[in-house]
């Protein structure tokens, strides 16, 4: 149906209580990648709020339905999913008796020039303290301070914001952050303070693959000045070079030969989806 | 309009990120109580939010009118008041330029036999890890942590779930509490951890003329069991004594006399709307 005329019930527990999940997932010309990664994270996230539905694997041909509906099997897009644990009633505990999850789907073009363009020049990048909740490995839809935060950034020049928690950088606000020392790639390991990013999973086996060495442990904002490359990874970034954080350059301020190194090899599997 | 023909945007940026603020207003007989309160809160959250606007003021007279447009002058009602920062294309920063916030309001007949009944007899309540973001003091609608809370403590057959961060009680999933201690009333101090109540202030006000002494600091959990009155405080529970946490009595499992006069003090305020 038309986006125009989708409604959403007042009462929708999405809109009251940010009570749900969201996912994007992207397609590249028609073939949606690691489409099953993003559905495990949200039957994960589906289980730990107790949604009364934890399989959403359908999700994968309607996603599939959704873009080839809407001519968009050339070129990439995203797919964006959203489930809430429906309309009722409003109170806070969950509605008893249960009613039907609310399920919202759309798929638009994505704009690949811009993420180019930033893939190849590089972007700035704030840190900013992480006041988020303790349950940031549940993909919700209660990003009020992933919005403040992001705005920050715009406001400071900057493409993202990362937020660190006593004293240690943990994520961007919609992507996973990658820092090199001493030719040893570092990312902030999976606990309840970060999601589980489908890119990251992708970008560690390419380090897997190109003899790259992985550290998995904390990234304190005080040494990140020792870093000789730090970028962003996410769904929409891909991987993305940040080439200043919070004013200051990364190394010399251009992107590193490991970052081309793993853009070249993401490139490669994209190519031969 | 009717509640059935109120349609939000799946854009609405309260449905993708919680990037709103709500209130509930209530009313006796017609008259609102607190009004200015309620909408003080409110400018105080678009303010620290960076709504484009931050001046609410015609809520009073908006829910006024919407409880005598539903016939709910006799008895009790509450309006419900939902804004956010509207509906725009998603990102996450602000929609730049600003779009028009979304403007949502709903009034209820309030069922109040069961409310008074918890009133008289007390009711039960257990505590939860807070787990939530460090704005609290934001009523916004990211309240993902609340519903499970509120819904571990419909588990173990409470009323309410207070939340404990790093071993000091803090507030209700939709309360403020205040505990006995040596006759002295206890409550958590205003922060960035809790909401400000307004029933919260005016008990405190019921207080200072009825002479009970009040300190307003951290009551540790592990303490709790020395308090000799503990009590939820809000605006559909107005005075509400907890008789058992986590299962054990406080003092004898019944309401105890401070709990008693602060209820009659607020029932003469009423009756003199």
């Amino acid at each position: 149906m038309n986006q125009e005329d989708i409604r959403i019930s007042p009462d929708d527990r999405g809109f009251l209580f940010a009570d749900g999940l969201y996912e994007v997932i992207r397609a590249y010309h028609g073939k949606l990648f690691r489409a099953k990664d993003y559905i495990d994270r949200m039957n994960f996230g589906a289980g730990h709020l107790r949604l009364s539905k934890t399989d959403f694997s359908e999700i994968e041909d309607l996603a599939l339905e959704l873009i080839q509906k809407n001519h968009l099997t050339a070129g990439e897009a995203t797919v964006y999913i959203q489930v809430t644990r429906g309309a009722a009633r409003r109170i806070h505990a969950f509605p008893d008796p249960p009613v039907g999850l609310t399920f919202y789907a759309a798929t638009s073009r994505l704009d690949v020039e811009k993420a180019r363009q930033k893939q190849e020049q590089g972007i700035h990048a704030v840190t900013v303290p992480d006041i988020r909740w303790a349950r940031c490995d549940m993909k919700t839809t209660g990003l009020t301070a992933n919005v403040l935060a992001n705005q920050t950034a715009v406001e400071n020049g900057a493409d993202e914001a990362v937020f660190v928690r006593d004293g240690v950088m943990l994520e961007g606000t919609k992507s996973n952050f990658m820092a090199v020392f001493d030719g040893v790639l570092v990312t902030a390991p999976l606990s309840n303070y970060i999601l589980g990013g489908v890119t990251r999973k992708f970008v560690l086996e390419l380090c897997e693959k190109e003899k790259i060495m992985v550290a998995q442990g904390p990234v304190f904002e005080k040494d990140i000045h020792l870093a000789s490359e730090f970028m962003i990874v996410g769904t929409i970034s891909e991987i993305t070079p940040v080439v200043r954080l919070n004013h200051k350059p990364i190394r010399d301020g251009a992107p590193g030969p490991v970052t081309r190194r793993l853009q070249a090899a993401f490139a490669r599997v994209i190519e031969a989806l």
